[in-house]
């Protein structure tokens, strides 16, 4: 049987991953991402109502007019997990073609919350949900199988095409972790037994291949994040915390040593509301059940006089604003424009890292000098990543063996330590490792 | 009272800490120190041979010249824990003063140990034991007493001279731990009775003054360790760990660590044996019974060759070169010096960081180059600092009220942070804040 | 005679310069500077209409009223060149003194438009031009004098105040250069007749104390310009350069470079407008006669519109926006937001250096983004620094060979390698190295 | 014709170069070079007595056995330049070929001396001058023509080999330089001709390819080295400069300006003495006929005795030692071996880059610090480099105009800067530009 890879977003910068597998007459898609950084350097671009050609020439969205090479027929579109530059394209794209959008349970959530916002293009796809362990055929040869990863977001999978000629093993995004604090570790067994099985091509996100070492378990974060709030559980006025929005997990520590340290945590942010909202309602978390959360400008507002009414002493606001966005909630109470007010010695926890570009560490920058002017106190980098370091790439390869070896999710300088670490093992660039870019087709089997 | 500060070493550099106190007619010496980076740039310098007015002209030892100004008496010799930078330089210099050395048990020990190795001076000051929680009288107005403190090396405290005028309290060095593996956490308690007691003056460690938020407690290295062990017990084949060999507590987490991934644990390099061995001999820490040190050459290399014989996968060396120095255990390791044999694979596990230095660094390069070359995988920085940072800094201040700040064991471009925090809380450098260099006095009561 | 220093502002950051001297009864204000970054932070906050109390409470402005404690009478404020952070407090701050300014022609005509722009206050003092190699008597005792000296802005001068106890040498900023493109060498010869008549004080830029070597001549930075412009002579499509809009110097090679290389050179950009338009009336550089120059947003857009129709392979447009800043005119090329089109390929010269701060660095980044997404090539950093290094200060100390020493124009972290440096020449913290912040009286003679 | 590239040596790190080009029948190998530092990071290994297999293995020289794949015959061996990562291969390789070393006349003169100290081979080859601007016959179809670069050592050519399916243009190593110090300016006319007739392949070295803008021209860093050795012109101790040996341009503006400064110059050291004194011999500079060139460790120690009882005022010496290398001469007299003493104040010059690698970096560090530790002033960073830049690369793709592109000379991860630049101008990853990696084949034509 033919298997042919389609690398078409994803493959020179983070942010628009999309790849589709061909095996014989069946293809399947695995992400559909938006790249917002692309968006963002523009003034006032509202992608909602922008057109899918013109995210393309942007460089926003993936440029999807390769499939038309691929001879075959999409049967399912996998989002491997909920982050933008996973699924943030399907409602510009997914209406193209005539499947399904496959996914686990909150991932599913997500994209059904993003295809109803968006307005210039009905989408229209079936929504399919599968959990991590499950699998589905995919025509009559071919099986896709949802194996169970840890990420920094909750219900992650990394899709599995199992096909005669063996499996193809979509990697993106996970870390290795034994101990997440929501849900199961990953599931390396059953990727041994893959691996046992027969793996014709393992794609892999390459983010932190060249950090030496393992990225450490999310309860190593969590333990950190203890250690702070503990060593702060006396201070009598404000403390605040921002973290990634969708890191449900991140939430609940936060939510839960607020608990530990007499605080009453309250979520504010639209995204902050959207995302715990969602996990929640899914049983994906077990908040409190008093745990406000908070989105409308209106309410969020009103909630801060509460708190300033019934003393800041006794809250732990959870905010946006971890990469200083100058429009969320964290930069607006440094700017003195929501009604917390921020008093010598008030603490703020960064439980998030910026991520290295100038644009997010200039903003980010401001953020904290405007706290700081207020008399804000600053703990920063209380985080661990959601990306494997290069020890687990190593253990990854060793645990799947595949026969070839396709790196993603990075710039080629990005690929270039994992291309260092795979030729360690054996693999050869132009042989059975492919060094590619956006729009490459890579023959794997005639 | 008068009572006067004299700033001997420590004020320009980290490295060959001195400071004197003198109130009234009695003086109290706080540490003295080595500066090894001083000597080791020279090839081939030993210094038990060489004479102290050598070393103090290389910058290696304090100059303790200054000393003859100050009117008083010496009464006691007192190093803070038992680092080389605040022992170091009394097999030196010591023998000039007519006054015990007293520490605690730990610390005295090694002091012992130290003066056993001078080869040109004999120190015969009295050594004197006393723990965190005890007092001493210093002549008839003033009182010794040590607050436990904790640091990367066990059994360090802060000494507090009480005075007439108030305390002087001698910060270097801590971190403020509230679950240290090994021993009491920092006695925050006490230092905020003395605060409110009143505080004459403050000398503090300024070594991570400019990094945001606080040090993370030693048991985030031990759970980040565990993670990385734990990650990597069903490897088969080598492992192998280097740390801070005065760092006990992380040696205790290596060691049962070790023994959970079914792993013997043997601890190899001289100065590895010294002070686990000391640790073990004065109860500080539990070993296993059959726990191997092993310090001279020969036995260490029949220990690798054992470990050879009986099978790599059993064992779990713990050994000396965490700074890629060139004659430790695990450059030699590198180079295929010794009996041990690295395969594709096996992994070498580095619980310390780089300090940030360029000679280092080129060492540090070059050692897991070497290991690199011989097929081993690095895991890297699983450590957390000993010293405070910004919130620490923040946290000691709001407790101890004091009345003057001096800031201590770093450069001035190191104090420069400090001194920012210290004006935003109300001090101003030239009034009560007091830069300083090496070899001034600071004359706070008349 | 008692002499005496305030260190009012510029002692904890680069900004808000301000320092003053008594001599007997007699004060001499040096400098009456902004720190822009402190205004630039809040959103629509307009310096000109504001009080200068706030500007002091934010940060923006020094804070003068530490004079009180000055007794004497201030008999001159001398700004010692055109820069904001040298002159920009003066349209807040000077009618509160009954003194004139003395400065040089060039700064004296900056200072007139500033005050002109003001519109909260209304600055009366009197005007008085001195220029380089002149002197004024101050009161009956003192004098006057100003050295030449070479900077990023034409006709800077370091001001000396001879008393009868020595010279105070007020060293901000400059470099050291003996070919500059526009105006006289660095008086070094004066500087060591100052030296050998005996300085009691010298006050002293460390901007770039910590830099190694010496500072380039800004004729190595032409030379570099003429390299860069000669290599793209024969490209027929757009070439735009920015820079700083003060350095008269660059300018001029930047015009009389476009002629070189058959293109028109035009001035476009409010600040660029100013600045060259005045240096010309001055008569300190010679522009071609036809050098247009247009601030105003429609003459910039007519004159774009001319370069498109008329081709431009024929123009050499110098324009504002070398730090990326949101509104200046390169960014907004980079937006599409002016006539002129960049096309593939078309050369944009930033001759000038990042000023290293996240803010900066974070537009910078931006700007070159959006001028990159059309297409535009980028050459960078073709610049030299206007302050002195390391080896620059060490041979103005040797020519000076002054009493006591007063590090500037810095943070105490920027201080930091200077004092190492006057140390290393024999100087002492606490004695004759003094080592200060904002708002202290320095008294140096009884 | 079929025409093949085989990419032996230099695609995954800097050190090593060599790539063969097949042409019908003929093959012509361009470099054979070494990585040196794959050779000190061992202890103790002398390559003159190596074989070339241990060294292959160790990475140290191309591993040349994939020539074996390659069908036709060798008919050339040339290297572009007389750097050791372009040269240091041959006395280890060459003999395997029955094929003359084609190179410029100061090429085959150094490859000459490196053939006479090798221990191991007996290598024979012919060798053969051919100056920039001439032509060989390759077989009967192939003609190999040498056009002049610019590059850091004088006599750099880039070889092109015509073949009748267009010209294969090996561009290693070059800058584009139109004022250089000594020689011909790049030949970008015959480069822009080649261009025209149809470039096959363009083979390039991707060092500077991630650095904006242009390389400047040697003359910018004379004009440099001139401000910094002006301002110095006055002072009566020692002054040193150290700089590549093998930069007989940079050499040579040493010279000069020492003639100029009033001093006299003399070369010191083993590999000052080689490239000098053969420049010299060949005529390539011309130096004043007294100009002293000492390598013999015992003529250098008699001529800094000579220089120590003349007057260290009165000389100029230029000696080995810029990247800190511990046995270099300036190390030793850093390290006060050998018998120039070194004052307070004492100028040392490095008109040269620290090569960024952990390993220098801690040498060269080291070296400053000995050297300032006697009280040498350092003045560093007066180079330019010899590579293109961003926009040199620019400007020859489109002078070229190549049908492929193969980046060289770089890891993975320095050749993504040169990637993203090419596809920017339109060339696509995997159709004809090749990314690749050591010991692949490129059949460009069938």
């Amino acid at each position: 049987m033919e298997v042919e890879i389609a690398t078409i977003g994803g493959y020179e910068a983070v942010g628009r991953q999309m790849t589709a597998v061909r095996a014989g007459d069946d293809v399947v898609i695995f992400d559909m991402g938006l790249n917002l950084s692309k968006v963002l350097i523009h003034d006032n671009v509202e992608t909602e109502r922008m057109h899918s050609l013109d995210l393309i020439d942007m460089g926003a969205i993936p440029d999807d007019r390769v499939m038309s090479d691929l001879e075959g027929d999409v049967k399912a579109i996998v989002p491997t997990h909920g982050h933008l530059d996973h699924i943030g394209a399907i409602s510009k794209l997914a209406h193209r073609y005539d499947a399904p959008i496959v996914a686990s349970p909150f991932t599913i959530e997500l994209v059904k919350q993003q295809i109803k916002s968006e307005e210039k293009f009905g989408v229209q796809n079936d929504l399919v949900k599968m959990s991590a362990g499950e699998t589905m055929s995919i025509g009559e040869r071919n099986e896709l199988e949802f194996v169970n990863v840890t990420h920094s977001i909750i219900d992650a999978i990394n899709p599995v095409l199992h096909t005669p000629e063996g499996a193809v093993v979509y990697g993106l995004d996970k870390r290795m972790d034994h101990t997440p604090v929501i849900g199961d570790p990953i599931d390396m067994k059953r990727f041994r037994e893959i691996g046992r099985e027969g793996v014709l091509c393992y794609i892999e996100d390459c983010t932190n291949a060249g950090r030496k070492g393992r990225t450490p378990s999310e309860s190593v974060a969590r333990r950190h994040l203890k250690d702070v709030m503990t060593s702060i559980e006396d201070y009598d006025g404000g403390i605040v915390a921002t973290t990634f929005s969708s890191h449900i997990a991140r939430v609940k520590s936060l939510v839960e040593f607020a608990d530990d340290i007499g605080r009453q945590p309250v979520l504010l942010g639209r995204s902050m509301e959207k995302y715990s909202g969602t996990a929640e309602r899914l049983d994906f978390v077990d908040f409190p059940e008093d745990l406000g959360m908070y989105g409308h400008r209106k309410s969020v507002d009103r909630t801060f006089k509460r708190i300033m009414n019934e003393g800041k002493e006794n809250f732990f606001p959870i905010v946006t604003g971890h990469q200083g966005e100058p429009r969320a909630m964290l930069t607006r109470m440094g700017r003195g424009e929501t009604p917390y007010e921020l008093d010598d010695g008030d603490k703020v926890l960064f439980s998030a890292r910026v991520i290295p570009e100038p644009t997010n560490e200039g903003q980010r920058y401001q953020s904290e000098k405007l706290l700081g002017m207020q008399g804000a106190r600053i703990y920063d980098d209380i985080h661990v990543s959601g990306h494997l370091r290069q020890e687990g790439h190593y253990e990854m390869l060793d645990a799947l063996q595949p026969k070839n070896v396709i790196p993603a999710h990075q710039s080629l300088e990005g690929f270039a330590p994992y291309v260092d670490l795979a030729e360690d093992m054996g693999y050869k660039a132009g042989r059975d490792l492919h060094i590619t870019r956006n729009g490459n087709m890579i023959k794997l089997t005639e």
